[in-house]
């Protein structure tokens, strides 16, 4: 037995456990390509602070193959990377650094290149320039070694100065309309995204998501780590690691949120000299700075490494449906095992939306909509936990509320803890749980207010029609008695109706 | 931004994606490390032929902190493998080959030892002897290289020849009790395991789950891959890298199930000569070779490899319930992407189990039983798509079905597609779903047979009751008019109620 132990290149992993990426059957996995290439041109425009436009083709070539091509304006990859960027699994560059992005693994595209190969085995066609020569790669994937394979190599001019990547793969597949679909994630990118111009050429025709805003968000920050939440075992490491030559030094350079006197604060917590080596600490010592470093009182992580949909979400609801209530929260970003976050929630109710069925859940994670996996997801969890019967609406034990209203949540982090690789849905950590239920909540006090007031509007409405059928007989009652006009009482009655109702509506 | 392209080690891959191995919060991590010690004890035990005796201890040291032990006495692990074994990721035995067993992945153990080391620091403590002398290593994971760092190393001498493996380990974890805790994985774990002896020593006591069997079961074979399902990428390697002479020893050595007449076959429906050099087909053969391999009649792959739990499911379900009915259902062995898997079914009815809830559902895999993810997992979802009406249950719109039932159901495969490296749930692979359903759908029927004539019986015996209530009334009113003794009519009619009844009841 023992002689058979040996190592498992992580390119062969995945092949073989190609559904941990989204691949386990051919419609989620002709989504999964288009999804892997979108976020990363989505990614790379934004980066480097371009407009982004991304062309998308989807063709049926075969009962089950489909030829997929994404291009894009972005900044393209050096030449000498391309074969790595694409065709080598865990590399990239989003892995090592604390800052808000779509894409972190480093393993995304990589699944869509072996997939193709795996299924087709055709190699991927990456065409790219930084705005010099252009360069065409048709690269596989070696699984044993996990290294690129370049089959071919083309060096072209580039009159026109074009920069950007277009990549072309053959997969098998099966198209899909509905919410599963291609174009249902393209719609709701769009939504998400605003800035981007997004076209679509599938079986199904020609679409294209006009650019709405003509400028780019602000670009989010890179961070350091935030000493809550920082592991004991990363911290041993930082400190092993680490340049600084003194204690309060490693503190005030390797973490945010700490300055000379929360530097001296901690080490006085934690019983150490601030002008230790940090590479000297033993193990009793580095845990009791761990636990300075919980105890200390810093102020939460900057919001400017987090860049959040705020009013976006509302956009994208009110596109969707036209509903008689809209109402949106963003909570305070704060920290999960060091990385900060931010949740934000944006509800619609009433109006057009179908009050028969449970509500419609739109998930979003630094701002690409979720399609699959809905119940392994803690936005599901979160809204599924929260009472919604305290908020005027209908919901059975565990499941979604039913009633007209449309949800969208949106998970904002320098690190999103997808349940898989496929990232189609966020683990239940529990800080991120909590944040997201108090986001709900005060949403669904909102949403409580407006229903409440609703119904008593509904009730006022009726008592003053029945009020109001009787309104002719009191007022020739009153004429009788009175002798005066008819006419005259009856106008004031009617008046006095209308500005009561008014005034009860109002207040 | 090229300058930081760069490649990620695994082992940090998972470090900052603990959540993906089932780290998410610390009452599952504290699960997840007992578990994957236990399977891994499970495996090497039962592949070794030895019947085993695992023992767990789980001691609370501190608030947050727990001391995990698990000993075993399987054959132990060679002293100069045991460093890599657990303390280097994607490093085992069990992924390069086609066996049902446990574990797969080559980073169970591995992520349980990181997990350890990031939330307390703490290197793994492993003693191990394969029955000569007794070694000891302290373990840490070299996270940025993924490799073992070995912090201690200790020979002991071994007098009375103990064989296995002794893990220790310190992490940050929570105590469940309840359908998530350690009790009842090991619960289920006897009930899948009747010849494994499991001795827990938790917070809350001591407990014993005696072995029940005194044989192991007959051992999984190792197999070809099928040609069913084989990939055209796949197939592409499997040409590239093999040493057969030519294409028909190809066929026959790599694959399971085609023979002489079958390869020669292939051959001629691919329009190949049996006689070419298997690395010297061109792409465009490679694929008519790929299209010839699915359109071949072969037989299904061999059961040998697999070991269904068979009646063991059903006896699980009585030990934990009295109902009226049980029922089992085991299907005939069958193909995704070339690999084999089993699909077996438990369902028992009626008598102590609750009729107001959602039916219980146990779910196995590999004989390991899946306590979290229920929401992700094919098994549930194959059992929502089910339309239980059909057999008598109440069922509201993709749910469990209602009424007192409980459900066993155990995939065996030579490789579980699980939706993450958590292993709680399985993919949603159409050809596993549709296996699933049809079984399901063959135990509903019988079940619905026992439900029909429950309720026949239940008309009759209501029917019955009536018509003796007016026995006394019509034997009176009989003896009157005949002048015979009522008593005698009495008892004939109470005779015949009774035998026309039993008569009915068991048709």
């Amino acid at each position: 037995m023992a002689k058979e132990l040996r190592e498992i290149s992580i390119a062969e992993f995945f092949e073989k456990n190609r559904h941990l990426m989204g691949y386990q059957n051919p419609t989620r996995a002709l989504l999964t390509v288009v999804k892997e290439a979108v976020d990363n041109s989505n990614d790379a425009c934004q980066e480097a602070g371009i407009l982004p436009t991304i062309k998308v083709w989807v063709r049926q070539i075969d009962t089950d193959r489909f030829r997929v091509v994404v291009e894009d304006n972005g900044p393209g990859v050096i030449p000498s990377k391309v074969p790595n960027t694409f065709a080598k699994f865990l590399f990239g560059s989003k892995f090592h650094r604390l800052m808000q992005s779509r894409g972190i693994f480093g393993l995304g595209i990589h699944g869509a290149v072996l997939y193709a190969q795996l299924t087709t085995g055709k190699p991927v066609k990456v065409t790219s320039s930084i705005g010099e020569a252009i360069h065409v790669h048709e690269l596989m994937v070696d699984v044993v070694r996990n290294q690129p394979e370049v089959i071919s190599h083309q060096v072209l001019p580039n009159p026109r100065g074009w920069h950007g990547i277009k990549i072309e793969l053959e997969l098998v597949g099966s198209y899909a309309t509905g919410r599963h679909s291609i174009f249902e994630y393209l719609k709701r990118t769009a939504i998400a995204n605003p800035y981007a111009r997004i076209v679509y050429v599938g079986p199904d025709g020609r679409f294209e998501f006009k650019r709405k805003v003509n400028r780019l968000p602000r670009p989010p920050k890179r961070m350091r780590p935030h000493p809550y939440g920082t592991e004991l075992g990363m911290l041993r490491r930082m400190l092993s690691l680490s340049k600084a030559r003194n204690l309060s030094a490693f503190l005030q350079t390797e973490f945010c949120r700490i300055g000379n006197r929360s530097a001296q604060k901690i080490c006085k917590l934690a019983g150490l000299e601030p002008k230790r080596r940090p590479c000297d600490l033993t193990p009793k010592e580095v845990e009791r700075l761990h636990r300075a470093l919980q105890q200390v009182k810093l102020r939460g992580p900057p919001a400017d490494c987090l860049s959040p949909l705020g009013k976006l979400l509302l956009e994208g609801l009110k596109k969707e449906v036209r509903a008689d209530f809209y109402t949106h929260v963003t909570r305070p970003p704060t920290v999960y095992r060091g990385f900060p976050f931010v949740v934000e929630v944006g509800l619609a109710y009433g109006g057009e939306i179908s009050p028969a069925s449970a509500c419609r859940l739109y998930r979003f994670a630094n701002l690409v909509p979720l399609l699959y996996d809905q119940g392994a997801c803690v936005l599901t969890q979160a809204v599924k936990e929260v009472d919604w019967r305290r908020y005027g609406l209908s919901q059975s034990k565990n499941s979604l509320p039913a009633g007209p209203l449309m949800m969208a949540i949106h998970l904002a982090s320098v690190w999103i803890p997808f349940v898989s690789e496929g990232k189609q849905a966020i683990a239940d950590y529990p800080e991120i749980l909590r944040e997201i239920k108090l986001a709900l909540q005060d949403a669904g006090r909102q949403l409580a207010k407006f229903i409440r007031r609703q119904k008593r509007a509904q009730r006022m409405r009726m008592k003053m029609s029945l009020f109001e059928r009787y309104i002719p007989e009191v007022a020739s009652s009153l004429a009788a008695l009175t002798g005066r006009s008819r006419e005259r009482i009856l106008n004031k009655l009617k008046d006095m109706v209308r500005r009561g109702g008014e005034v009860d509506e109002g207040s």
